[in-house]
């Protein structure tokens, strides 16, 4: 049996329909973000898609505590948490995460995926008969791990709080229930009904587990994510975040109760068989949490550049999607045009916006999704905004109706 | 409904049989390396279970990749793969591994256990009608792949060529077929008959997967692994490595033709969907890998000292499971026992030795595993070795048989 000729007739398929996707090879150059060198290109780019949003990644207080643990505890954690693995700087981000989302415990995981992976994974695999209400928009970690569960699923309708209720009512009232969601949807920036989703919690016994993976360090007065900002975190039984996003580093989290976190540690088999993250990677983002629980200026930046970007598309004509958040999502909706603008933008006007195509996004919606952050100015905002005007023109794409 | 009531029930049972975790917090401390400082004892001890196996994490030539690639590129990747995330580093480390093990192509997970849930939970997921046949000793990682999968499953006998092939034998010929086994089993210590299972794989046209996790960096000319020191590394498929271990970082990767890297690339969600390794992770991990390729004092070092310690275990007659690697494990059979044995060693004598109950080994096989490394001198050999003598006899264990 030819196995490769397999593999690559799936991947002819892909070229073929222009999902296809080529990885721009980038350096990134600390100090220098949002630019970045392309190595295809061989010159310098303006990033307009990474999910180092706040910049965090080039902050100094993020690197010295990195430079230091490093000098101090090496490269590796030399173990999975439980053998040998857990150090201290793990054991203290643990805390600080707990701290920001004002939850008794949390708990360190090699990525965001992972942690939403394993915990939706153990706790809906293990309560005897649960059920998942799912956002049909879910990111993908949540699927797999509710997937993993095998525990009985029911898919809601996108953000839609009668759809949940008609089903948790005609759940029995015994049965243990998990409504997961996310607060920032990143593909489209809405946001969750997360108070109404709670109050449907209570009033039919539900857990709550919402991914605040494009909220943390974003949102509320410390950085503790959408619902921080509405003063809902006591009300969700998990929250879950990265350190790979706002954060700038790496790694993800949940924080929950006591017993929830022990629980997950004691039984998730991607916890569990695991080596640890390194310890500096712990230490870094330590340091970028403490900072963003203290300062408000990359978040109000952040919010400057959305702003402006938002009036620029306007004064343009350029149609974007409107919601409350930091993203924002220029439509295309073809594959093949939606590259073709990315190469354009990017070879000839040095701007990298990476095209999102199927299965990142339903095919017929593929977009560029923008995240401007405090670290773009006005002037590389301008710039950008003038390439797009030049592309619409030549491709002469649909505008926005003038105001 | 009370969901803290059933986590902790669930917890109150493995408190109950002995089985429960507690995590041992140490402090990593670079240069003093296999000593840690431990924060529950507030005092110094010598570490017998890291699987930082060759000292790595404390390599001067991969700290200063480290430090260096901070400086360049700051904390994290800022996106996944896809978008923004991949750096120069990630593509040089593919192309490093991908010498390493003599395959076309290379691909970087952000752990060992992603790569083999990624990568044998896309291939056995997308291949129409494909059957893994999986060794019955396989590490959780490849299980939860496989199930992922929903591929059919035939578990073998542990390193049984004779029940493979008799389970080869009954399949169809142009079924899809994945043998899904280890090198170093990493709890047992003992090595799979490479060559024989690669010869049955040839005779019934299936693919062959081996997680070289507890052998890269320490086995083969240059750490390519049991594969590359027996010259059988073309005639695997798969290779599937750890950075965390021999190499000291973190992370995970396959080797594998340029077609099938290219798919899991295109079609695993645990790939595609998660934010990449900081660059400087990638730095670190190439300057170790490189740095193995080229220097075989580790593995003699590590060579000298296990040789050591099981010298000085036969002459103090302490049973030790025989095996030809580089694990060394004591048995104990009994969670509750072990776990005392371990407080002893910690407390009294300032050796760490995790004690490994269920559900890392089947119960009735809790063991003290010993990991010793180029850098446990032989005076903290016979250090420890008397301290386990006092121990054996205060506890009245069975000894070994006197030669
Ligand atoms: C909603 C959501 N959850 C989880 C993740 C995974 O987090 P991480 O990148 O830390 O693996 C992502 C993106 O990568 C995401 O978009
Ligand atoms: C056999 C085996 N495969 C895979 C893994 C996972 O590797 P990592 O620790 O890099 O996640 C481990 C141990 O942790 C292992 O023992």
């Amino acid at each position: 049996m030819n196995y490769d000729q397999i593999f690559q007739t799936a991947l002819d398929a892909l070229h073929a329909d222009g999902s296809y996707r080529y990885f721009a090879e980038l350096e990134r150059r600390s100090g220098r973000f949002p630019k970045a060198f392309h190595h295809g290109l061989d010159r310098e780019v303006t990033v307009w898609c990474s999910n180092d949003y706040l910049g965090m990644g080039q902050n100094k207080v993020v690197l010295d505590a990195m430079h230091k643990a490093l000098d101090e505890t090496g490269a590796g954690a030399g173990g999975t948490r439980n053998i040998s693995g857990t150090n201290h700087y793990h054991v203290a981000l643990e805390k600080e995460l707990a701290a920001l989302h004002g939850k008794e415990a949390a708990l360190l995981f090699n990525s965001g995926y992972l942690s939403n992976w394993v915990t939706l994974g153990t706790i809906a695999g293990r309560l005897k008969g649960c059920v998942v209400l799912s956002d049909e928009l879910n990111h993908a970690s949540m699927i797999e791990g509710i997937r993993h569960s095998r525990a009985d699923k029911q898919i809601f309708r996108h953000n839609d709080v009668e759809d949940l209720e008609r089903r948790l009512k005609a759940l029995p009232a015994d049965v243990p229930k998990i409504i997961a969601f996310e607060s920032v949807y990143s593909m489209d920036g809405d946001i969750a009904p997360i108070k109404a989703f709670c109050d449907l919690a209570d009033r039919y016994g539900a857990m709550t587990y919402l991914d605040e993976v494009h909220a943390v360090g974003m949102y509320g007065e410390q950085g503790g994510g959408i619902a921080e900002k509405l003063g809902l975190s006591d009300r969700l039984t998990v929250i879950e975040g990265t350190l790979g996003k706002g954060f700038g580093v790496v790694g993800g989290y949940i924080a929950a109760s006591a017993p929830l976190c022990d629980f997950v540690r004691s039984f998730g088999s991607g916890f569990i068989f695991s080596t640890a993250l390194p310890p500096m990677i712990a230490a870094g983002a330590l340091a970028s949490v403490r900072y963003l629980r203290e300062h408000s200026e990359e978040r109000a930046g952040q919010q400057r550049a959305v702003a402006h970007l938002r009036e620029a598309l306007n004064a343009k004509n350029i149609p974007h999607v409107g919601n409350p958040s930091h993203i924002v999502p220029v439509m295309v909706g073809e594959a093949q045009l939606c590259r073709e603008l990315s190469d354009a933008l990017l070879k000839r006007f040095g701007h990298y916006i990476q095209p999102i195509n199927y299965p990142t996004v339903p095919r017929g919606t593929e977009r560029l999704r923008i995240t401007p952050g405090p670290l773009h100015d006005d002037g590389m905002i301008d710039e950008l905004v003038e390439a797009l005007d030049v592309l619409w023109q030549e491709y002469q794409l649909r505008r926005a109706k003038a105001a």
